[in-house]
């Protein structure tokens, strides 16, 4: 087929140079016959699977926008007050600001995005609207999966349970919740509406959850008792899930056992200023982790770009992960384990697998971890996206 | 002047764009003639004073060569035992290693650095030729200071306080220190030597203190009382201060307290995986606090670049710093902070003030810390030293 590439001497995950080649959007069996593809020579660099940033929030980020400067509270009422008002003072327009963070994210190597996208009285389904253009344009270039996500609360401002309801109708693919206890003050209900949606539309559930300490763990409890009543094994992902990375060893193995057997993913961004759910250890227990960069430069605080490699060096930092085997660790949290939480199909460098790959720069993986040099190429569906750090769609 | 410079259209720190003109080195008075200045036009770039790299270890980075696949256990002694072996098995050249970080970190625009060396009975005193031959040949691009550094031990190797004598003789500027209670076993006779040497050379003191909650605060008590007995207020600096980031808020208020009337400095690395003493408290109690890249890409660990400007955004993130005001408390800390523990005269945006400078990106100093864009000048005593993230001096 027109359009084959003959990828020449890459080292898949840091291995031994090979050749390969990416036939009709899918990598080829070892020794196919290469035919009329076209050779790229990548001079030895490591061939990844393309980056998954599990867990960001496309419609609000100001990338490309004048510097926000930042003057908000302490406190997250403060940062949920505020983002209302900015996102009609500053013209956060969720479509055009989906696509600039999604090309940034695809030109760092982030081939599939999870993006929870605000569902609120106010500003009803127009991020959604926004973001569902954004991800059917950009559709075979950048794939995203959309979470409705209930960021000002659910129960306490009525009318947005409809609204979440009509999200998913719409479109979207996964339900999100925030915070049962601390934001709805009614985890029973909160936890009730969000999987009876997931029920009802056979949908899965990606649950913001900061609660630190014993309250975050109450609420994960609930969420484990209903993943299992539900049989939604493996359908459940929480985020943050900063009550793992609470003090008392034993209650956080405790936790960890029933975590694993509900088989509820965790997803982590790895903050430096927040207890975190220990890497090695939920490794060791089975569960499947991901990353992701939540927030990008939006009016919450000014950091972030989008870049998965970047993210894989914090989750490092984060988890004082030193040596080579355990940084290879954190590259899989930001690929194959966030190809896991959204349950992409056919996904890795094995044959037959599609060609979603990016190169990356250095001697073994860990190396291209703590570098972050600019990548040098992004593949999606056997195609070069982007090049030296760019995209090559453009997001206007 | 010949080599006179007017910087055009610059913002201190962010402020309104002006001219500065640098004469003889140094920043001349507002409106003073420019005479046969070369213009150099900077675009609105904001202007701020060098970078200053207060904590690394240039003597022992593996910049530059093959990569190192860690694979060390995961003790403290592990790492040291490593550390000493490796250094003969990999060739690790302290002049050479030294040379290539230095001017690294330059290009990301620090114009001084302040570097611990080892000093052990295996090594004796090659590390501090080494850096010393380095810190003469680049004396006027990039200023470094050496701390020698009894990495293995003080007591426990019997020979090594001679060699640090020696080592100060020879032109050591600082007397390190090293875990008064976890390594040398005998809190008492490692501070004796290392606050007799300082008063005996009339030198400051650098002391890691790794040590965690109550045995680091105690290790830091005895730091105080030295330093209040031999009036050695605001010459002594402690590294990491792991306890001061503990979890006895009440114990912590006291802690900071004594480290302010004694008016000793604190040098952070902003560690993600570990305790630290908490940024904002520190500066409200009057306490100068400076940061450091500590190891960079060595046998300890595969993170760090010597970019200063990374730093204060790790600072940033560790000590959830999101507004902007507080982004340019993280970048002082990574300047003026790190100034005052060098003790560095005439440094500064002021009229006088020596022209060692760096041109960042960014509409905001937030902006600039967040976005870490490749610096576009770096100027040291008046000359340009670094252009577009590269450094205008080779390092072999
Ligand atoms: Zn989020
Ligand atoms: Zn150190």
């Amino acid at each position: 087929m027109a359009g084959d590439l003959l990828l020449k001497n890459v080292r898949p995950l840091g291995g031994e140079p090979i050749d390969v080649l990416l036939r009709e959007g899918r990598i080829a069996p070892a020794g196919a016959p290469g035919g009329a593809a076209e050779p790229v020579e990548c001079s030895g660099a490591i061939l990844a699977p393309g980056l998954v940033e599990a867990h960001t929030h496309l419609d609000k980020t100001l990338v490309g926008m004048p510097w926000y400067r930042n003057e908000v509270g302490p406190l997250l009422v403060d940062k949920i007050d505020n983002e209302r008002a900015q996102r009609r003072l500053l013209g956060i327009d969720p479509e055009r600001q989906s696509a600039r963070l999604a090309l940034q994210a695809l030109a760092f190597g982030s081939t599939h995005i999870r993006s929870h996208v605000d569902v609120d009285t106010e500003l009803g389904l127009a991020a959604i609207e926004g973001v569902m253009a954004t991800r059917d344009r950009l559709a075979g270039v950048v794939d995203i999966e959309i979470v409705a996500f209930p960021q000002s609360g659910l129960l306490v401002r009525p009318g947005t349970v409809e609204l979440l309801e009509e999200a998913m109708r719409m479109g979207s693919q996964v339900v999100g919740g925030l915070d049962p206890c601390a934001i709805d003050r009614d985890p029973k209900g909160h936890l009730d509406v969000v999987f009876g949606l997931a029920e009802r539309f056979g949908r899965p559930v990606d649950i913001h959850l900061h609660e630190p300490g014993e309250l975050g763990a109450f609420s994960l409890e609930l969420i484990v008792e209903r993943t299992l009543a539900l049989g939604m094994q493996g359908k459940v992902a929480v985020s943050h899930a900063f009550c793992l990375g609470m003090a008392d060893p034993e209650r956080v193995a405790g936790l960890v056992e029933l975590v694993a057997e509900a088989e509820i993913a965790i997803v982590t961004t790895a903050p430096p200023s927040r207890p975190v759910p220990a890497v090695r250890q939920l490794a060791r227990a089975g569960i499947v982790m991901a990353a992701g960069s939540d927030g990008v430069r939006d009016t919450w605080g000014p950091y972030g770009n989008g870049d998965m490699l970047e993210r894989a060096m914090l989750l490092g930092l984060r988890n004082n992960l030193r040596r080579d085997d355990e940084l290879e660790l954190a590259l899989e949290v930001c690929t194959a384990g966030g190809a896991r939480v959204m349950a992409l199909e056919d996904y890795g460098l094995e044959p037959g697998c599609r060609a979603d790959l990016v190169l990356l720069e250095g001697e073994t993986v860990a190396e291209a971890v703590v570098s972050r040099a600019p990548r040098r190429l992004v593949i999606k569906g056997g195609r070069i996206v982007a090049r030296d750090g760019r995209a090559l769609v453009e997001a206007a």
